[in-house]
């Protein structure tokens, strides 16, 4: 992205929609997972400062919520910001998804921001990319059945991330909510799978991996019992986003290799609030580089601890980006104060010709 | 800005312009002033949550920057985040200013970005207005000379800001950067007053109030002597940014009244990095609160430690979307995957007629 420093891409919904029909949601995804399995792979920390996310706690009316800013820096290239906010009770208040995003992207030559792009379709693909990525590293090979526990949106790219590395040949569906519960079936149609609604009880027993991804409120889990899972289960809990909200129960964490993606983050709000640090087994970038070490936990319980990685935010800007600029979609926008005489703040807003206001324009026709 | 929560509105540099243009940049100076002074008097911390930034050191050849991000919270209201960067070569090496911000806007009811607009020019003027707030506060009345030290582009707005409150007959100008030093009559020629370079000697001598907006390197400060200052000399030290970065020698603060504009953020990064605690006097909100008070001290040398506060980008970032609003400036975007079926973020990536991408309009005609 070394384009004009004096402008700032804007990739929105509907350049998503068109990348998505361009290259299709199947290809996308697996070219995200290839990406981010990738880009964990190579991961070093000397080249890459990823931030634990900080933010605001949202006063909502019955449930809190957060606005958070998740930051990550390639030393010599660029920051990807990720604002996202989580309100559990948009959908039924709103008509609004419960996760809210967009990503920034800074140059950090110059601190210019070269493109924001939406972050709500790219949070739920990553998040299913990264489930994705730790579930077949830890999974039995020989997983056919997968259980959600969340019927809402991230459930939607959990199942399409998951189907992509795994066989999947039924899902079983729960949810507190009956709507999302029976909705789910029509809302995944697209990949082709039996999806049954299901007790609790019957998931828990029956599913080879499990994917929660609830709104539970702070202290109301654990969201599943624990008893009488399979002995190989593979758990995605991918619900945790505030300090307090956990959906394992304490003693299935305790009998389980738990892989943190970003471990000083889980310890703060993810499931490894429950456990002492030496509980902890290897973070998904260790998994990754290492991906023998582990293999044998692939026949007993193991969980991805999944608050959510700003390194996965980096790469579906990037990859998303790249297309973008490829097909080219996006919107160029002056959108900063910059360009006229870089020591004068007054200097364009004199000059009539520095940046009309009509030259919102695509970046290349299309 | 109760608008459509599925859409984001952009102000862009072409917009501040029309800004700019239909008010006149002086009564828009005065606004900022008088709501800045407002924000403070009213400040309560249960209504209003002040984040200190945090950011990352930019790993810039000659000098570090940083890319910090600025968050405030009104509750049950809005989040303001200002991302801002600090490029000292920026202007020799790229042409663009040396800070470099966008400004954005969230609902705390749903995580929706509202707004996104131009930081550069936003940044130059709320931080004139704070100097102006402060200096109204704490210097001498019969204030008539101002020395500035550094002629960058924050120069500008502090002499148009402190001119707005105080009879300003004589301005003196000092930049180690010779060309920025001469240039500076052209770029406040606006004003319609007399700028003088000078030596730093004679700016010391001969100034009622010294604003020092340099890009000084860290460690590399104080930017003047503090010898032969006037007593009742009021400074505004505005260009301390990163740990380790003053301005102000030592001794000069140990006998002024230091006035941090943000304490837990002045103690990292400001002047008040250089003394104890207790030797650090009230904070803005503290004298705009209490002008009585403090009025002894205008005949006597203060300081007014401007890091950056996030309350004055929450007041300048309102300020310019009302005026946006009342204009019919800005651009509606949809840019959040929002709209469609809250639980499928797939759902609008599917629906033609949802969001189409060559609907980037105006807000409303104009």
């Amino acid at each position: 992205m070394k384009s004009d420093a004096t402008r700032t891409l804007l990739v929105t919904r509907s350049d998503l929609r068109c990348i998505v029909e361009e290259l299709g949601a199947d290809a996308l995804m697996d070219e995200l997972i290839r990406a981010l399995t990738e880009a964990l792979r190579t991961f070093d920390g000397e080249l890459t400062e990823v931030r634990k996310r900080d933010g605001f706690l949202l006063d909502h009316p019955r449930q809190p919520g957060c606005l958070e800013w998740m930051p990550v820096m390639q030393r010599g290239s660029a920051v990807t910001v990720k604002m996202v906010s989580y309100s559990p009770f948009n959908p039924e208040a709103h008509g609004l998804p419960t996760i809210i995003a967009t990503n920034s992207l800074y140059d950090v030559n110059t601190g210019h921001l070269i493109a924001l792009m939406d972050g709500v379709f790219a949070t739920a693909l990553r998040t299913g990319a990264a489930s994705a990525v730790a579930t077949r590293a830890l999974a039995s090979p020989d997983s056919r059945v997968i259980g959600l526990v969340g019927c809402g949106a991230q459930a939607v790219t959990q199942l399409h991330a998951i189907r992509r590395v795994f066989p999947i040949n039924e899902v079983l569906a729960y949810d507190t909510n009956p709507e999302a519960q029976q909705s789910l079936a029509r809302r995944t149609a697209f990949l082709g799978l039996d999806v049954k609604v299901v007790t609790l009880a019957e998931l828990e027993e029956r599913s080879d991996i499990i994917c929660t991804a609830t709104s539970v409120a702070v202290g109301g889990g654990p969201v599943i019992s624990g008893k009488a899972l399979k002995p190989h289960v593979h758990i995605n809990a991918v619900g945790s986003d505030l300090p307090g909200k956990t959906e394992l129960p304490k003693e299935l964490l305790e009998r389980s290799l738990v892989c943190p993606d970003f471990l000083v983050q889980c310890l703060v709000e993810g499931e490894c609030q429950q456990i002492r640090p030496e509980q902890v087994g290897p973070d998904l970038t260790t998994l990754v580089k290492n991906p023998d070490v582990y293999e044998s936990w692939r026949q007993r319980s193991t969980v991805f601890d999944s608050t959510g990685y700003a390194l996965e935010d980096q790469v579906v800007t990037a990859l998303m980006l790249r297309h973008a600029e490829r097909l080219g979609l996006g919107t160029s926008v002056g959108l900063e104060t910059v360009g006229g005489d870089a020591l004068d703040p007054y200097a364009l807003l004199r000059e009539p010709d520095a940046a009309p206001v009509r030259d919102l324009r695509r970046a290349t026709g299309s």
